[in-house]
């Protein structure tokens, strides 16, 4: 769909961190809405989110953001999504889309949905697409260009509201796909929530040795290390909350990856070469595809800048 | 020392891939060498590492290289540096300095020292510096600029040998550090050789999943998965070698690693959010630390290239 097929009226976003206030960069960028809202609840967010003028007004309560509003998106912690939905539903104006963009879909559906009034439209979503970074600061126009962006409408979504949040994705430049919430739900268990569990853990040990020092860690981390201190860097709170909210996959995928690194460590044992050999011969496509799906850089070292030239 | 303290009248790499290839290079940009020679196994390495301009000849026999040679450097992977350092020992010119590249030391000191002749030095040395690449045509000049090369000499190492190693380094722009081989080993499990085979493993994981598609995988990296796959698309046969020559260090450092996320597992399962936040809330201070050390970006994301700008 071309980015003219859909226009906001009103857009109020609640939350104006990372990617609350990359949609707003966005919107405003693609002309997508006429008014860009958010709700922040400490004085400073606010401030900042005005200073940089990606909104026209920040108000401390949800409610006073979601009058009025016929898009309303939820950008805070998956964990308060319950309690801001049950506090903004008699706010709520006849017609209204309201959407999320947590990284976990089942437990917020079930979170959300329950609060959403007659004549009031619900369709949870997900863009995958994030940095280390947190804050209104931290945002960009084109955090969600070329990124998927997953839809997870449930029994109740009307498929004309699917549609409207379709288009108004893809007018931010992403791809749009549908998926079950629970399936949803497994995809990012392997792809994005393991991941970042490993990444904070490894960093964890690391900082935890006693025979190696944390000078010594941080000077000889450009061998492999350092790549994982990216992921280990993002907000605290939104993890906490995805790992309280995707318990069951994040276990079953965590078993899985655990079960294949005792094997590992036992052919490490028993210097096994060519079991560690197969191993390590296999995972080179992954990454070809995963770039020839536009998903990475091809540039070796992501194309980092060396310290000579950063500085 | 400034690069203009050392002048090797031939240089032989036993070897021409990623770090041999960028040896070449950057000793030629800095005029560290008079000649530079390369032994290679095939032809078809030497036919481009010729074509490239970065060796002045190409041998088959590692024999043949090091003869006149006064620096011989190892670069092949650290499984063969046994065997090899037994066929170049009647070769060597007295006086010659033989040293290394591996990404172990005490196993390599242990392989290599014994078949050293009188009259000619050996001082193990590993640059901490590399990218997913390999093969001779992915060398670069800079790869080494602002890197740390670590030196560890043994009871036998001659300190002018050591200091001549060094400054061969420094000219290539390293940072040159010191260090009992051991003590190496340890440190290089935890922040190279155990992140890289996380990443191994992960992306394993992944590629053996029925409940998710390898299409999925791949579509929804951008959410952590895929800076993994960057690491683990290095070369199979060096790393075999540095699993199976440091075993115990390897071993010692995944235990920990298992033994803690284990404990994140168990807060997972248990809901321990605080336990979660708070494992969370520790890790920025490191990548800030090595932001700070000049061994990372600060840019976010690794200031890595979004889709539209790569193609």
């Amino acid at each position: 769909m071309s980015e003219n097929t859909i226009k906001i009226e009103r857009l109020a976003l609640i939350g104006i961190g990372l990617i609350g206030s990359s949609i707003a960069r966005a919107a405003r960028q693609h002309g997508v809405a006429k008014e860009i809202v958010c709700a922040a609840r400490t004085h400073d967010t606010r401030r900042v989110a005005l200073e940089l003028g990606i909104v026209d007004h920040a108000y401390e309560h949800p409610c006073d953001a979601v009058k009025g509003a016929d898009l309303v998106i939820l950008c805070t912690p998956v964990g308060t999504y319950g309690a801001i939905a049950e506090e903004i539903a008699p706010a709520l104006e006849k017609g209204a889309l309201v959407t999320d963009v947590g990284s976990v879909k089942q437990a917020v559906v079930e979170a959300i949905e329950p609060h959403i009034p007659d004549g009031v439209d619900f369709v949870a979503g997900h863009p995958v697409a994030g940095t280390e970074k947190s804050g209104p600061a931290a945002g960009f126009a084109e955090l969600f260009a070329g990124r998927w962006c997953i839809l997870t409408p449930s029994e109740k979504s009307r498929d004309e509201a699917v549609d409207k949040l379709d288009a108004f994705w893809t007018a931010l430049g992403s791809d749009v796909e549908r998926m079950d919430p629970k399936h949803h739900d497994l995809v990012l268990a392997i792809t994005s929530h393991v991941p970042h569990l490993i990444a904070y853990n490894i960093v964890g040990t690391a900082d935890d040795l006693e025979e190696v020092t944390q000078s010594e860690v941080i000077k000889y981390s450009a061998g492999g290390f350092r790549d994982f201190t990216r992921i280990a860097a993002s907000d605290p709170t939104m993890w906490r909350d995805v790992f309280l909210h995707n318990k069951e996959a994040v276990l079953e995928m965590l078993g899985r990856f655990s079960e294949d690194l005792t094997a590992l460590q036992r052919a490490i044992r028993w210097g096994d070469g060519d079991a560690l050999f197969q191993m390590f011969s296999r995972t080179r496509a992954i990454r070809r595809q995963i770039i020839d799906a536009g998903q990475e850089t091809a540039e070796p070292d992501f194309g980092r800048a060396s310290p000579g030239e950063d500085e």
